[in-house]
């Protein structure tokens, strides 16, 4: 499914999102046995989450980083090892130019009509060690977030003794390693009840997510026939901010870009050459007030051409789900926000953000110089119909109109004598295009029904994800629909320094696979 | 002498510093003398510079942070038990508020009339060591500067190997080691060609000129009958460009700033909350933009209010020297500079540099999070009449003015959510105001006669140097009035990686101490 296919969707579909399910004899038939089975997963997780906190700790422990081949092939083989254990044969899937490989295996259900991919990735964003109040790699549990006070407690012993609230630290353990070990415990705990799978499940593990995914488009093309399913699966995001289940039907585009601008070759004291040497920063510093205001407003001319607006049928959708708004402003202790629409609303249009920018040093590492060069990196998100090559033109014809000489390596020296103004555009990841699939698509709602039933509370149904998946290369090399289906707490700091998954989340995760495993097949008719 | 006797200048000075000096009979003899002294000191440092390197190794080896308590204290030591072996004694004076010792010492010169306090500083800027191609504190001798392809070679074992050209790399080489170590030579060669000191001179090595002196001003008020002279030496900064001494009249003030804007408590995933989150970047660098344009002017309302203007005298005095600045812009590799004024008339008005700025990462260490915070370094360069005290008023009121909530510690959460725009300042350096002498002063025709007859070309004059020394500690406390002779090469990389000390300047600098030492004397009369 392309990003186009969204056009197809239709108001009774987006109404459908915002009001009650109908419930008929059939459906509460299906519905009493869905909460049933959850309810016996749930007894079991309480019963064995000792052994499940242990496995996934063992997991954790593994490094991630995808650019580090040796520790990254271990978390492949961890997995391989983990699913094995459960009477599950995964293998490797190697990308013909190299990188991580991808975990790829089947579970075949008999009798079971319905096929689903489920994608998960395990590999994790770069980490700074020296930013964590604990090593990112050595998983640590917490009697509740670090804001929140929440201390080091060893892993439990026994049943019954963490809370909802406690949570496990270390990168990945929100985004993504969450989804492989909860389809773990899931298998466990319907072998337990004594629990059948009720569908065809082809599990896709991904190795560099984080890293762009440089190599994913290469995999599915050559992959393609192991791939086929009647929907896609993505195990990956945040749950809503009110800790409510949610399904999402689409997601954010993603692009990155360094920005370098040139002062002198050689730091020169600031005293000797201030205001006669060009200071890089106070160019980079000008050159981003005039791409994007204080209210989020990108300035670039023309970026907002290709945007899809946001329907009144969006809103209501949006409308139909409950505003964390006033509880994240506080919890976030943010004194504004950027413009006056709603989170769910400002997330359904582009955003160039400023992930980060360097020059020089600060604090005790300031120095009294004008430095030779200043870097800040940005990562824009898209929405439909945008592109990244079309995103790409506009900024570099926007620099050229704004008098740059735009290079895409570092300039040599005759070429900074040459131009007043030079500018080093690096695209660091060559990104991926937003996606959407229609609120009506059959295999939503069997899903919303399932997920619903389980937690005995319907799922809240979000027509775009602000973060950004690489479901743009899955959607148009397999034409399958896309669905995410994400289990991890909106506040696991993923990406960030001391990452965590609360579990309470982890829990509902289990039951989440659990009940999609064993009764999808029976609600998807 | 306070920044305001520069007003008792008059024209006739200014036009000395530009015109050749008129030669008298008594004058030429004098000149001779100097010159065949000159030339006695050349002979025994080509003869002895091995051993005059290996000493300066010796010193650079020891790490001078001033906030390295015990390495600073060994470089004071080391300096002490220099000059002994000279017959020199020296002692550390101690603030009564802590920190790095000053070194002080008086040499007293039978039958000599007057008294020079030379000045010098022995700690140097912090370092990271690794953007420094070799270690900072191994001292490494190239074949030229690194830029100019020069190669790692030992310490010459005999006289003759090194070239003009050869640069020996160490934090503290040339900012401000080398003057320390030139006057030990000059002490050797004069003893060595049977010459003796003309003059009385006090020493005062500074141990935390780099850290911002805080403690220079209650050193200087406790010792202040121990350093009575009739004119204070600088041995501070860069010779000219050029490659020809100088002899400065004052120096800018400075005063160092920090900005930190604040974003959301925690770092954020740049998807799901990307604009809406606010992003410290982004307003941070709207707030350099609003501070200061790519031409180097200060746009904070106000700011140039006590500048006393750049007059027709000085430019005049500017015009003379010779113009660095078509050079200079091949050599570093600019396409553009900041406004159109050359470099030493540039020099003349405050600057505003952003040192460093930092938020996040960049290149493999930038992740898709909007950032709780981002800070930038400010260093301010005052001129005459400007002060800190009123520089630091008029950047407060201007923040206000824009809206910000100025707090000078890190904010906490109410104060966060409090303020649509919270900005901490932090006046990291208390700083000092811009100092300038006389260009007729009787001791600078001195200095300007005898350094000119011992190169036997007259030194560059300069109004004001671009760099800021605490100058104006001394002149405010001391009421002696200033001069800089400065030594080192101006591409020396002082106050960055790969500080070095070009071996010309090193020899050029021991003759113009020990032409100082033996005939200052008799060219003041």
């Amino acid at each position: 499914m392309t990003a186009r296919a969204v056009g197809r969707r239709t108001l009774a579909a987006l109404l459908a999102a915002a009001l009650p399910i109908t419930v008929t004899p059939a459906a509460a038939g299906a519905q009493n046995a869905t909460r049933a089975l959850a309810q016996k997963v749930e007894t079991w997780t309480r019963a064995n989450e000792p052994a499940v906190l242990r496995e996934f700790a063992e997991f954790l422990a593994i490094p991630n980083i995808a650019s580090d081949s040796a520790t990254i092939r271990r978390n492949a083989r961890w997995i391989v090892d983990a699913f094995a254990k459960r009477g599950v044969a995964l293998r490797l899937l190697e990308s013909p130019a190299g990188g991580p490989p991808a975990v790829y295996g089947e579970l075949r259900s008999p009798g079971a009509t319905r096929t689903v991919l489920l994608y998960a990735h395990y590999d994790g964003q770069p980490v700074n060690p020296a930013e964590w109040a604990t090593p990112p790699f050595t998983p640590t549990l917490r009697t509740n977030s670090i804001q929140a006070g929440g201390q080091i407690v060893p892993l439990p012993e026994k049943p019954g003794v963490a809370g909802d609230e406690w949570r496990l630290f270390a990168r990945g353990a929100g985004d993504d390693k969450a989804p492989i070990i909860a389809t773990l415990a899931a298998l466990d705990a319907l072998k337990a009840s004594g629990a059948r799978p009720g569908i065809n499940v082809r599990f896709y593990f991904d190795g560099e997510e984080e890293a762009g995914d440089p190599h994913l488009r290469a995999l599915l093309e050559r992959h393609r026939d192991l791939l086929t399913a009647d929907v896609l699966l993505f195990a990956d995001g945040p749950v809503h901010q009110t800790r409510r289940m949610q399904i999402v039907y689409g997601v954010r585009g993603t692009m990155g870009m360094e920005l370098t601008t040139y002062g002198p070759l050689r730091a020169l004291h600031s005293g000797h050459y201030g205001n006669w040497a060009p200071n890089p920063i106070v160019s980079l510093a000008h050159l981003i007030a005039r791409m994007r205001d204080e209210d989020g407003r990108i300035l670039i001319p023309d970026f907002l051409d290709d945007v899809r607006p946001v329907t009144d049928a969006d809103r209501r959708a949006i409308g139909a789900a409950p505003s964390p708004d006033s509880g994240l402003r506080a919890e976030l202790a943010l004194g504004r926000t950027e413009g006056k629409d709603p989170l769910a609303e400002a997330i359904m249009r582009p955003a160039m953000n400023l992930r980060g920018i360097r020059s020089g040093g600060v604090g005790a590492a300031g120095s009294n110089t004008i430095q030779p060069e200043a870097t800040a990196s940005v990562d824009f998100r898209l929405v439909p119909d945008q592109t990244p090559a079309r995103i790409r033109e506009k900024v570099e014809a926007f620099l050229k109109a704004e008098g740059w000489h735009v290079v895409h390596d570092a300039p040599d020296a005759a070429t900074r004598r040459a131009h007043p103004r030079v500018v080093r555009v690096d695209w660091r990841e060559s990104g991926y295009a937003a996606v959407r699939s229609p609120l009506d698509l059959p295999a939503a709602r069997a899903i919303v029904r399932t997920v619903g039933d389980a937690h005995g509370q319907p799922p809240i149904e979000v027509p775009i994800l602000g973060g950004s998946l690489p479901i743009a290369d899955f959607a148009e090399v397999l034409k399958t629909p896309v669905l995410v289906v994400p289990i991890a707490n909106h506040d696991d700091a993923q990406h960030a320094p001391n990452e965590h998954l609360r579990l309470r989340n982890l829990r509902d995760g289990i039951t989440t696979f659990a009940a999609i495993l064993a009764r999808l097949g029976a609600e998807w008719k």
